[in-house]
């Protein structure tokens, strides 16, 4: 296949590390940077762009860093540089030494933007002459930019409200040039999917592009990202530019994950397909959340905790019957933890008892009506119903764990001027016994944390912890979710209640039960702990 | 205007009460359902769907109550129920005694639903016959909702995979039988911008439906829900059923922000108009989130809280110049929290001057090299900067808050069998004077809070509280938001840190200050406090 022909191979470019860093409060450590470029390259992206070497010394070092540690892989390392001399070999030198490298430069080319950034008198007085100044800027940096690599990307910032006859001139006199990608930008999200095909229309019908490839890059102001970047492949792109959760500047760009499996899921209507191993969608969204602190809501597509979740009676009637009935591709082709069926207060018979017959837990017909209506009165005092809580249901009498360790004593103390510390009691409810150990810690959740892994002496590693308020105010219900693992077996606990710290300890209990249930799940899935809930300690 | 003619004027259903509710864990409490339909009732939505009756008895009270709350608003209250005798019978009990109501009812017409879930032997054996079982059905609900109120409503679900004789079939048969509006829904998020706007333009290609208002109701599971609601308005759709958040089943819904604001920012593409107050988005946003827990990521469009913040150096610039070379719309229309420029390791000198600038703290020429030098090394080792972090930038030595209080000694304790307890102790940097001051409360931070409440002597609300945690780790970096307001001024505060507690301390005791700096916004807009941030304790 000829670059010269829109073949059906499309080139995914990430830029979580650039465009995505770039949004306020997602900045990056160095380490972080790294996990996230070796994540990448592991999972097929094309081309990564790891930064912009001119901004500061340490964007240009994270390039190098990215360079060195992706020598061995396929990907293509970009480095971004404005129409500048020095940006442009800033860039150059980041990238130096480098394998398969890409130097990724840009200039405004709407009138609104040139009235902005070029009214220097350097680039002339008039609207004319300042257009003048960008392409011969264009050109300059393009040609610059060869002298360190064949692989050049050029993008016309703005391009989505440039005058089409300039946006043609710029474009011909940058693959004139020597550029190889062309990148056509909604940089303010501005466009609607019928505007940004027609932009790559027009581009192709009065430049010559056959040698080259054409990019999407789009904002979501508007919610149209991912619609604006298929529309570009409608019209014949074969690079679309996108990060991980879709962070950006702003509203951020369009989601890897979201526009990756529409263009799989619907390859019928798109037609072209791309590398990547969309398996490790799921690992790659919590890494970013992780690093950047950026949340993932739980209705985001693809990556969100609900986005294979089903709760409403009606349809869990229908998963049941046949997953097809609404799911249009699989938690496990995207790496999800996918939780399977949750219970709440719309869930209905056939949730119930599917869920009870999973944990082996058999009602007889005649019980039914009476086990569904103890359900319905419970799952109207609770935003969700775990597992330990169906228990209760069946025989109210004997809900309490029936084997793992219980919290049944917790004191901490905290100050300005000393160490945090932890005295923990455990029940272990196989021997009877009860376990005491005290800890401190850098924080008072480190200490109960050490004090708990002394008292249960179970070995294990700690994947996640987060806490977040579930409702507004100081003494209103925090939520408290652990994931630990013991080699392959990964285990969650969850715990809500008014003390944080109390429903910190809770769920890292009730996660280390689940570590040593039966049936937790050894394939990478997590399976849920039991939901501890109290009002007040 | 009549319906027969699709006019400019465009439906707003929300159905955040009902789609959204019914995700996994978003249930909401009566009250917090009442509070968020009189909000979306004064922001103009035309109909709100409060709820499904049928399902539990709490439902069906909801229902109730938020008829007679919006008795003297104009918004239509709906209900749903299946195609099924007592769910439309439910349905228009709960509704009885309204102003303006509308029953929803809706049926299965894709061949995948028909097989999952009218596979008993009463609807037939082959699927012809069970068809005409759905048929009939649809026909038998719509009349039978007629007796309730003459707005009904139909939905073919899963309209999207359905056979487009059938859904012809069946459309024009709920039309017949007087449904008044007809929604089209792609309940499983399948459909491309092109194939949802074909079945609109199918179903008025072999239907009359000159009589009623078509609608659509899109799923996010592919990232495309706005796109493909724009794309049914564009085909001829009058109504658009959204989502405050884009909350609901899997993915979610359309969000009523993007769809809204895309409709009235692309006004000259889509040609309609809505009556949606969208100054108020920003409060439903935030309200949302709060009684669901769902959380609203930093990069959501139009409500996040980066949707109008600017961080990289470039887009600065021009950010100052003229903001609308970035901004399409602006913060103030959508009622963001809009928090102006942040600054970060991308903001460049333009940036950083101008905030500079803002704080009244103007920098000699001569010193911008080393001030901007100071600001580039901070930025590298920190996430975001704040407003104190730059009083340090231009003079090292007298970064220190010169004015409010400072959290000089913290004590906490806490265990499973007492009530949390803590002391606190607040210097006033006004007088010198140290105050110390002990309180117990519902959890930790509650008792912090009102031994601070005891020592400082300030009178406020406290609005927000939040925590999170910035790394996965136990013992690792968390962070506190604090917004406390006195009437009209709001302020708040954000600490960081490993031990939860001090930081939620930290965090109030500079919400608090920033209440009585000079420079608080009496505009409705949340002012940045000083950023704490410290390792361990």
């Amino acid at each position: 296949m000829s670059p010269s022909q829109p073949g059906d191979r499309l080139v995914l470019f990430d830029t979580t590390l650039r465009d995505g860093e770039q949004s306020p409060g997602a900045a990056m450590t160095l380490s972080a940077k790294l996990r996230v470029a070796k994540l990448l390259a592991a999972m097929g992206v094309d081309v990564l762009e790891a930064g912009f070497p001119i901004s500061s010394p340490q964007q240009a070092d994270a390039v190098r860093q990215i360079v060195d540690a992706l020598a061995d892989t396929e990907t293509v390392v970009c480095a971004l540089g404005r129409a500048h001399e020095a940006d442009v070999r800033a860039a150059g030198e980041a990238l130096q030494g480098g394998r398969r490298t890409r130097i990724h430069t840009f200039i405004a080319t709407s009138d609104i933007h040139i009235a902005a950034k070029f009214s220097a008198p350097r680039f002339g007085s008039t609207l004319e002459e300042r257009r003048a100044s960008v392409l011969r800027m264009a050109v300059e940096a393009v040609q610059q930019a060869k002298s360190f690599t064949d692989d050049v990307e050029f993008s016309a910032e703005d391009a989505g409200r440039t005058d089409h006859d300039f946006l043609c001139d710029v474009v011909a006199a940058a693959i004139e040039a020597g550029a190889t990608t062309i990148n056509i930008p909604d940089t303010t999200g501005y466009c609607t999917p019928a505007d940004y095909g027609a932009l790559f229309r027009a581009v192709q019908d009065c430049c010559d592009t056959s040698g080259v490839v054409l990019s999407t890059h789009c904002h979501d102001d508007l919610g149209l990202a991912v619609a604006n970047t298929l529309a570009g492949v409608e019209a014949g792109a074969r690079q679309v530019e996108v990060t991980i959760n879709g962070i950006g500047e702003r509203a951020g760009n369009a989601p890897l994950e979201e526009v990756a499996m529409a263009l799989r899921v619907r390859a019928d209507h798109y037609g072209v397909t791309h590398g990547l191993d969309a398996t490790k969608l799921g690992e790659a969204s919590r890494l970013v959340s992780v690093v950047t602190g950026f949340v993932v809501p739980p209705n985001k597509a693809i990556v969100g905790a609900n986005a294979f979740a089903h709760e409403a009676g009606i349809h869990q009637h229908g998963v049941l019957k046949d997953r097809e009935t609404y799911e249009i591709m699989r938690a496990a082709d995207v790496g999800a933890d996918a939780q399977g069926i949750r219970l709440g207060r719309h869930s209905g018979r056939h949730g119930l008892f599917a869920r009870l017959a999973r944990l082996g837990l058999e009602v007889e017909d005649a019980d039914r009506d009476a086990v569904y209506a103890r359900f319905v009165a419970l799952a109207d005092q609770k935003r969700e119903i775990y597992d330990g809580d169906l228990r209760q249901i069946i025989d109210p009498a004997t809900g309490a764990a029936e084997r793992g360790f219980s919290l049944v004593g917790l004191r901490v103390s905290t100050g300005a001027d000393e160490r945090p510390h932890a005295e923990v009691t455990l029940l272990d409810a196989a021997t009877g016994q009860v376990r005491v150990e005290t800890a401190s810690g850098d924080g008072p959740v480190d200490a109960i944390y050490r004090a708990i892994d002394g008292a249960a002496g179970r070995p294990h590693r700690l994947e996640t912890y987060s806490i977040r308020a579930l409702t507004k105010a100081a003494d209103a219900m925090g939520e408290a979710l652990v994931v630990v693992s013991d080699g392959p077996a990964l285990a969650q606990g969850k715990a809500t209640g008014t003390d944080i710290l109390r429903a910190s300890a809770e769920a890292y209990v009730q996660a280390l039960n689940g570590l040593d249930a039966d049936d937790h799940d050894e394939g990478g899935f997590v399976k849920e702990g039991i939901m501890a809930s109290f009002d007040t300690v």
